[in-house]
């Protein structure tokens, strides 16, 4: 199963995507979209759209996840996030992908351990956890963080389906 | 020039098209796009872009407009409507709109005459500037305010030119 995981942002979105087989991870490609921020902001979606469309054509996935986001205190960087999110949704959706939502502290105890890892700690975990996957950035990482966790509830789903018979 | 005003919202998006030859406004059509609480995120939003690209397609407006939007303290609110505000801007956006972005005390004041205007006086207004337009709705009635004001815009910038010979 191939997992495109998204870190949505309107400067910048991350994205990686990985191939799952059972518990076996292994990284295949990474990259952080930028925005122009002195284009008009219809024309930051509509690049920021076509260019996450792009990578879908080209890595195919069979599914999709991004973290939940849960705003902060400054409305209008809430506002900018969420209208790149809603734009990065649409894309993966328009693509026929189902689209898993994780919390952000379920991203970080997956992949680092504990709920308030850091960037960093992040981007440290991905080269131990995909050797040899080169980091786009931050964003990057934390996409492929995001796509490692839906790897893991897949996983976790299809055991636990075996076990109990449902869905077998 | 036909204008389409837009007021976006997740669970209602309203819509407006007039006609503007210079001052002489008359309505097109209204409506507005509901989508279903109890669908995913993703649906919802591809829900809304596909019904606005309809309209886009059946109204065919020369230009855009819509509300700038300020967020409130509610980051789960303002996140909801960023991301659906995100698709309504990549919807006019993708079908080469230019898009007009008006602060809601401009719009208010420029169809009611005080920045202070509450939506029922909004839709007030709309039944005796554009006479015999059937309201959708609330929302609907705030798109075509959108709209009259980038009319008056547009005229205004106009007869500025015309003064000036700018762009003559």
């Amino acid at each position: 199963m191939i997992i495109l995981g998204l870190d949505p942002g309107l400067g910048t979105t991350g994205w990686g995507v990985i191939r799952a087989d059972g518990n076996r991870l292994s990284h295949i490609a990474n990259g952080q979209i930028k925005t122009d921020p002195s284009m008009a902001l219809p024309r930051r979606l509509t690049a920021l759209y076509n260019a996450l469309i792009d990578v879908i054509r080209t890595e195919r996935p069979d599914g999709a996840a991004v973290e939940e986001v849960l705003g902060n205190t400054n409305a209008q960087s809430t506002l900018k996030l969420g209208q790149a999110r809603g734009v990065v949704l649409l894309a993966a959706a328009g693509a026929g992908l189902h689209i898993g939502e994780y919390h952000p502290s379920t991203v970080k105890k997956g992949v680092v351990g504990t709920g308030g890892a850091d960037k960093k700690q992040i981007q440290a975990m991905m080269a131990v956890l995909l050797p040899g996957a080169k980091l786009a950035g931050p964003d990057a990482a934390d996409a492929l963080a995001v796509a490692i966790t839906h790897a893991h509830h897949v996983a976790s789903a299809a055991a636990m389906a075996r076990r109990t018979g449902v869905g077998a």
